[in-house]
């Protein structure tokens, strides 16, 4: 990582308030949480357990989704061949300049560089090239769990580093109408996905012309709302049209006899959605993590009186183990060496939801103290019915999450037709603004040119109802309505 | 992948017979049950649905048992620069010849290369380097599942492949003890997930000096053997020593204040695996999956006769529904295009555990018919009770697979103290061969060059009972008992 390398190997101690400095913020608890660390390759992260645990968790909850809907997974190989590449015009055009070239192996110079896969299209579009004959064979539904490349010169934990895991689904169907139905339908279920596990609200739109993948016929975005304002991209589905079957020659035998070439997708998620719930639901306490996707959705920490490790200690170890029964992922905190305030910071810190407390004066009234980390409220609980208890806690705390963070970008989001109060918004913590757009690049490029803010998506439309009014930039009569955002 | 190019791209319609050519066989079998197949890029395989989903239950068996021993998982970065690998001399060793290297990344020439990882040592071992500060960090017990790249001249599907995936488990100890403790726990996780999911019995035991991982202090091994009497390797255990330690200057404040090396441990076992579960358990028919791997338990093929997609397949698809509650991974194959004959055959070939034939007759008699794959035996079974019974099948099945490839051990190794019966054994389908071994490299090496045999490992034994005997080759005092067998 190297876009604050001075500080690259400073110990985090404390936390830069995010009204300080959020991007300083947004770095201190990705390290001092232990989520990521920066590595001696440049642009790449290591991703440590406790942020590894989170990805782990998103990746269960998204990959029972995809077979849900009759995707299976494989593997394809990490290296394309160059003249793979560019076999699509604008898809070698966009991804060139951000590749890595493999050009010696087992000693030797190689024949034809390779490339460390960007994005997998080339490749899997030459192995759907041999496996699809007839329409009997469609819809072929492939996703891939991987590492890629992308070359990027300023880098950011999970939001932005050379080497990211993702997973890309990739798929071939009989006609355009069902290549558009499976673009969408993935588009649903991310969204379905990151608003209820990872309690982070997304809008869901068509992206311009500009901004929408290389080689594809159209692209759609779920876009979110940081804590700063600023949006992020958390995921893209695309309908490549026959634009990847024609550059790769995926064809079939089609009902009536006839030779076509396949309609394709693509659409991946990847590890920046860890980043996203930092930026969404962290605060200068540190990391709040929604109880779905927490590690640890209890944190135990006995409270030392007396001869505690005799009386305390073991209710505890009861106490645990009867939450783990119940299917709630507890840890413990018993070390000897830290303060109950120095533990109670931590695990704040590290953002798990609930806290419970045990002491001697709990155990002779038959309760625990559970403390909430959203609200920090403090609730006596009486050790029977415990476990029900903190399952209510953990679903009021994880649709409390998402409240909140709906309610955050409702209130920074704004309607406006004046482009004079567009660049006002635009110059603080702006969150989205809704405008009417021409459709013409010149404005899109133009607005981004003078305040930085660029189209996020177009949202989904009543096509019966016409857009009356006019660009928010030109004044020529609008043709979308259009989603505005400063993003990471 | 390169070992057959005239055949890459052949359509596999008939398997060729084991007693023809087992490797053919291999190949076939590989590619005709869709479990892998040749990509454009030399040496990489594509891992097909149907081959990542057997090892997708291996990740979630092996996975279970690495977290259950108090692991957990993390992620490192796929590329390390040139300089970390050459800092532990017998790795970089070991290792140089077999990298592929990354010269050129954003249209850039890069100032130091960059290797693919062949293996995480370097990377993690620096990473250590600044997380571990005391004997209270101690031990770092990390887990990563990852691709890794080695430059292979003779590539073979699962067996050896440029690019493979893997898990590849670090850790860092106080004590030489715990590193040693760690090793062979790990050894036996191992064993036990193999031998007991996989159904393919292993031999443990420590390498010989030069089998040993380049950089370890002693290295230990599961081993089994393959239809054709050869080994296969089916992952490793490394005692690291300090080794890496000293090399990447990973240091610890021990209890008595003084600064200590951590002791490190690495082991691994890769998607090689499914290689070996194709060739302990296939036949001419194809594959025969253990059911505790097998991607689909049981089969449903409907009878076609009379009106049957009104009468049979609704009840087909209850039986469906019922097993899958009762946890059985089940799927149905009412394709109107195949013959029940051609569906027996291919899902024979799949190597699916149990076949439900259902037709009028049955339904009219309240039962099915299962037929076992392993057995071929037919089963006629009533409806009540099926879930359970087709439980019970399973269970057989596991354990009577793995008590055939058992069998087929004990009757494939050899005892002898004879060179010249060690020499005849190793001309036909050898197996192990058990015999007495000086210790020396150059006996050691004499054997391979005369018969290809190499040592797989040295079993354990009781440091109590010295060995009396001579050395199979060179008729000097005995050392070791070893296992000797053609490998893989």
């Amino acid at each position: 990582m190297n876009d604050k390398p001075e500080g690259k190997d400073r110990q985090v101690t404390e936390i830069t308030p995010q009204s300080e400095d959020f991007s300083a913020w947004y770095i201190d608890v990705v390290r001092r949480a232990e989520l990521a660390d920066y590595s001696p390759v440049k642009g790449c992260m290591v991703i440590r357990p406790y942020g590894y645990a989170i990805w782990e968790l998103i990746q269960q909850a998204l990959d029972r989704r995809i077979k849900e809907t009759g995707h299976v997974n494989a593997y394809f190989p990490l290296f394309i061949p160059e003249g793979l590449l560019t076999k699509e015009a604008e898809h070698v055009e966009g991804f060139a300049p951000q590749v890595a070239y493999v050009t010696h192996g087992g000693g030797e110079k190689l024949e034809e560089r390779l490339i460390v896969r960007p994005t997998s299209e080339a490749i899997i579009g030459t192995m759907y090239a041999k496996w699809i004959q007839s329409w009997r064979d469609l819809p072929v539904l492939i996703n891939q769990w991987a590492n890629v490349v992308r070359w990027e010169k300023v880098t950011r934990p999970f939001l932005r580093t050379t080497e990211f895991l993702w997973q890309e689904g990739h798929t071939a169907h009989e006609t355009e109408a069902q290549a558009e139905e499976e673009t969408l339908k993935i588009l649903d279920l991310y969204k379905d996905t990151i608003e209820s596990e990872l309690a982070v609200p997304v809008l869901t739109g068509r992206k311009s012309e500009s901004e929408k993948f290389a080689g594809a016929l159209r692209t759609y975005s779920i876009e979110a709302l940081m804590g700063d304002g600023r949006a992020l991209q958390a995921g893209t589905s695309h309908n490549l049209g026959q634009n990847f079957a024609r550059a790769f020659d995926i064809t079939f035998q089609a009902r009536d006899k006839s030779l076509q070439h396949v309609w394709g997708t693509s659409w991946g998620v990847t590890t920046r959605l860890i980043g996203a719930v930092v930026m969404v639901h962290g605060d200068d306490n540190g990391l709040m993590l929604p109880p779905r996707i927490a590690p640890y959705q209890v944190v135990i920490v006995p409270i030392p009186r007396g001869n505690w490790q005799q009386t305390v200690l073991p209710r505890a170890r009861e106490l645990r183990a009867s939450l783990q029964t119940a299917g709630i992922r507890v840890t413990m905190d018993d070390r000897d060496t830290y303060t109950p305030g120095w533990k109670f910071a931590e695990w704040e810190l590290r953002g798990v939801p609930l806290r419970l407390e045990i002491g001697p004066r709990d155990i002779e009234q038959s309760q625990v103290m559970l403390v909430r980390r959203d609200t920090r409220e403090k609730l006596p609980t009486p050790v029977e019915g415990l476990a029900r208890r903190v399952e209510e806690l953990l679903a009021m705390i994880q649709a409390s999450l998402f409240e909140t963070a709906l309610r955050f970008r409702d209130e920074h989001t704004t309607r406006t037709d004046s482009y004079e109060e567009f660049k006002r918004i635009m110059e603080g913590r702006p969150g989205f603004v809704v405008s009417l757009w021409c459709g013409s690049q010149k404005c899109e490029t133009d607005i981004k040119t003078e305040t930085q803010a660029t189209i996020r998506n177009l949202p989904f439309r009543d096509p019966g109802q016409p857009i009356s009014g006019s660009c928010i930039k030109c004044g020529q009569p609008a043709r979308e309505v259009a989603y505005f955002a400063k993003a990471y």
